[in-house]
């Protein structure tokens, strides 16, 4: 039961949360977590100054679990040329991990 | 001060929040982390369609720091073995990282 | 474009949120991420047993991304030596990652 995988994490505008989710969906990754999040690198943050806690809902970090290193690079390529040119993102790579248990993940 | 650690991630439904962290405090888990998240994999999204931002509430992300894998992984499979037939869920572990300083956790 | 990176998290008190992001900004950190938690180690939670899911919003989780090593070990120790002593909180390291996409982050 227990795999290798990668995980795939996107900090990004909310606003853009579907459009990513279709991304990840048509890549074939089978599954992905999303949480509000705030933080510097959010364009109204930057324009403000200190974030206030408020702030913890202008963003989503996206986590994607993908059972190759290519499936991951693929789809951040893919966000990154979509819309890092006008929106603030991040993506980044966990590599080691081990997935234990998955049911309808 | 620094010590290794594993950090066992649970993401499932949110009505399941009680009943894992007492698996949690019986497997003598000093501190776990809970965040409200959504996404595929939630039996809501899969039957709805496409998550909307609303879906970023439905589930949850637990993260448990345990002082060696063993620990991580008896959790995960009482937590799998009870809940898993019914509910969406999914449990990873990631195995590098150094704990700098804890308090009260 | 690909670049090594450490990923400090800080869980702890949400009003200790300015504060800390302050210490992370003067240490020249580029971006940060930050989560709404809950979890055991809040001591709300502590003195009052059982968590709920409305203690998912009592603390926060802070992801901050550093060039190196150096720099997150200069943040948590900065963290902890001002606010270990009277608040809840705990500061680990995620060493292994890869920087895909940043913008603005």
């Amino acid at each position: 039961m227990t795999q290798q995988a990668s995980k795939l994490v996107i900090v990004t505008e909310k606003l853009l949360l579907k459009k990513i989710v279709k991304i990840i969906d048509e890549a074939g990754a089978t599954g992905y977590t999303v949480l509000e999040a705030g933080g510097k690198g959010s364009r109204n943050v930057r324009s403000s100054g200190q974030p206030t806690v408020s702030d913890t809902t202008s963003n989503i970090k996206i986590e994607v679990l993908t059972a190759d290193r290519d499936m991951a690079v693929k789809i951040s390529d893919q966000v990154a040329a979509q819309f890092f040119d006008n929106y603030s993102g991040i993506t980044y790579l966990c590599d080691v991990m081990e997935v234990l248990h998955a049911h309808k993940f």
